[in-house]
């Protein structure tokens, strides 16, 4: 893929190449608002028969339809505050059975010829996790035989179907770990992620308005984007796909921009060192002050909150301000999601007497401002270029933590689209990759 | 059967018994209008549930709640005018899907155990005639099994699969069908159908209000009366409970009458010559006037009809009246379903010069009204007593057919319910069959 062009000239027909090509097996998966009304349904038929009259076999994967998610979800809650997840899965996976029956006369009104497909007709075997399943086998046999035959197969997203034979759904992100693990059981060249975004950005645009899409990114760094908020495609599936070294093509329903191909490392991102920036603020802090700094105290600490289901994010354990020169205490901070805060604050509050009367303190006003790049393995002085830039506009750090092609800080939230705005200047970001090498 | 009371008191806990009883199996049916709202849902599950706690084993079948079949159809044919069948299909039945999950939540939530079941699950196959297909093979292991554990099972009706695994429908009346089928292959000691209506009465009270409910009803007087027009039951559905001499127990789903039992004939009923009076005004009439009345010629006539695909009801021929004393020429009248009137009248018009330049005369403005009883096999004068109330009201009969258990009269529409009325009152429905022995 190094000889290619940069950017998104792919060999799927991404984008039309001069050369002649050689048929490809296409997944295209459409999210909710893609499919949100029958017009646009019948807007996203036309763009995979477009596809399929390029010569590819084409598998589309649907959301249900905008909406009816939620709709079947408050159905169920004026029924039970906490439905049987059996039932609430065979409930909710009714919403991409319409999607791809609907799909189908779509394209067939147009004169095409195509088949629908729930899990359980396209051998989506999971395990017994009810709204959160995972895919244990999936067999495509009728789906392969409808290609062969020059059908568009279209895929009921999010579900799929356990031992018992009862309907699973996959959980947050359903259709795109669906479209994903179809893409590799399938063999397909290129996995077609669309929505209503036209790619992937160097930060969110509704942030700054400098924000530049990326042609092409990393698996790595698109995992670490998503683990941090970006919202554009499901983590496990972008796992799958680096796996399985599935090329990721992240594209708008709508639009005729190239978006952007989420595949292996390649030279030309390794030039710039920072590629994205992403701020998060749905956690807070807790800080526990003058802990006795004991062997096993953060231990103890950690475990009273991991004991309540609360996943804690990020941990710092500094020495304490020598006060008085008073020696064995410590301070500890570490974050946790913002609906458990006042959960958490109690039982550290209820705690802290054993720890060594330590006092709690709890901030629930932060921000998490986080830079991603692979680049930034080989290149020294990103972090100062970061810590520089959000000191020049006053901003105070108050957590820091790293990992390869990573680092986050913790600020005041307050001061988050600022920060966003200061980092993406300090790293040229709005420049495109060749300018800054 | 014969010794037991008279009416609904059936082993089956319709009606509290101070005998002890025992277990009995039963299988319920509520209609669209029976589900229309959450709240509706609650209600059936709570009536599930006392049947349960009589100590019976109960299998419920859900149709789609009352206005979602519509709302699917009308999203289909934004689409397409004539979506395909298998898509069409699929789409249709996630209303009864979403029915049944929502029973099992209700149910829970009541501390109820239950399983929902989607046609597959239930083991209902079917042939391949999407919109319409007809149940070949039904293996309800799965629902056994949950019965045996405690469990109320809770089956989506209207919906199968075929060979291919593909969803199919079941056509008009499909849950009737689905709980009927159901109902005998596991044996069950009675199928109840619920819905908004309360039973099978002597005729529409909507049309006179001293229509009485019938306690019981045979097989055979149900199935004439399915075909005339009362909505109660889908006509399959009751041949099937004839054929394994299944007890169907028509009730309402929110009162607490008696409901009526459709049964094999018992002898109270034969006391009784008339059952049920119906009338239905979807029939439009075709005269031809002075055909050749030669061999063959009614045979041409209705050839013409039925090779333009349209269901010819009533016939009548008749020496011509003898005007001018002109020999070889009959009238001949039939009924077609009203949508259809237009076209056949222009076939018989195209038609009409080879019959011997017969006329051609169109009513759309008839009723046939109707009366049924299995008793009318053993009494005389049964038909008399019908022609002459009709006549008392100065109401012309333009056709006649009967068969062994019904009379059928054409009339004009604008007579058609006081008709019915003057019926009722000649044979005396309003008083209970007692009486009239």
């Amino acid at each position: 893929m190094g000889t290619q062009p940069r950017g998104g000239r792919a060999p799927t027909g991404a984008i039309p190449s001069k050369r002649k090509r050689q048929m490809a097996r296409i997944v295209q998966k459409y999210g909710g608002s893609s499919v949100a009304t029958i017009d646009l349904i019948k807007e996203v038929a036309k763009r995979a028969i477009a596809a399929k009259n390029r010569g590819d076999e084409v598998v589309v994967v649907l959301s249900a339809m905008k909406g009816e998610t939620d709709r079947l979800h408050k159905l169920a809650r004026e029924i039970a505050p906490d439905p049987p997840a059996r039932e609430l899965d065979s409930l909710l996976s009714t919403g991409e059975q319409a999607s791809v029956s609907l799909f189908a006369m779509a394209c067939k009104a147009m004169g095409e010829r195509v088949k629908s497909f729930l899990g359980f007709q396209a051998g989506i075997s999971t395990d017994d996790s009810h709204l959160s399943a995972r895919i244990l086998d999936l067999n495509p046999a009728r789906i392969r035989t409808e290609l062969a035959k020059g059908r568009i197969a279209v895929v009921a997203g999010f579900q799929g179907v356990n031992r018992a034979g009862d309907i699973t759904t996959l959980g947050r992100g359903g259709s795109d770990t669906t479209a994903v693990a179809l893409a590799v059981a399938l063999g397909a060249d290129v996995c077609e992620i669309y929505s209503d975004v036209d790619g992937i950005y160097t930060t969110d645009p509704n942030v700054y308005d400098k924000a530049r899409k990326l042609d092409m990114i990393s698996y790595e760094e698109m995992l670490e984007l998503s683990s941090l908020g970006a919202k554009v495609m499901e983590i496990r599936s972008v796992g799958t796909g680096m796996e399985h070294g599935l090329r990721i093509h992240v594209r708008h329903a709508h639009g005729t921009g190239s978006g952007t191909i989420i595949s292996t490392e390649v030279s030309d991102m390794e030039r710039t060192p920072v590629r994205g920036i992403t701020h998060q603020t749905n956690e807070a802090r807790i800080t526990l002050i003058k802990v006795k700094d004991e062997p096993g105290v953060a231990a103890r600490i950690l475990g009273l909150v991991s004991q309540a289901d609360i996943v804690v994010d990020m941990i710092i354990q500094n020495r304490s301000r020598a006060e008085g020169g008073e020696p064995g205490l410590t301070d500890l901070s570490f974050t946790v999601p913002l609906p458990d805060y006042s959960r958490a604050m109690e039982l550290m509050n209820e705690a802290k007497k054993s720890l060594g009367d330590a006092e709690v303190l709890g901030d629930d006003n932060i921000a998490k401002v986080s830079i991603v790049g692979l680049g930034m393995r080989n290149h020294a002085g990103v972090a100062a270029t970061m810590f520089q830039a959000l000191a020049s506009e006053g901003i105070n750090i108050e957590m820091i933590s790293t990992s390869e092609i990573k680092i986050s800080c913790v600020i005041d939230k307050r001061k988050a689209e600022l920060a966003v705005r200061a980092i993406h200047d300090a790293f040229g970001l709005d420049r495109p990759p060749e300018e800054l090498a």
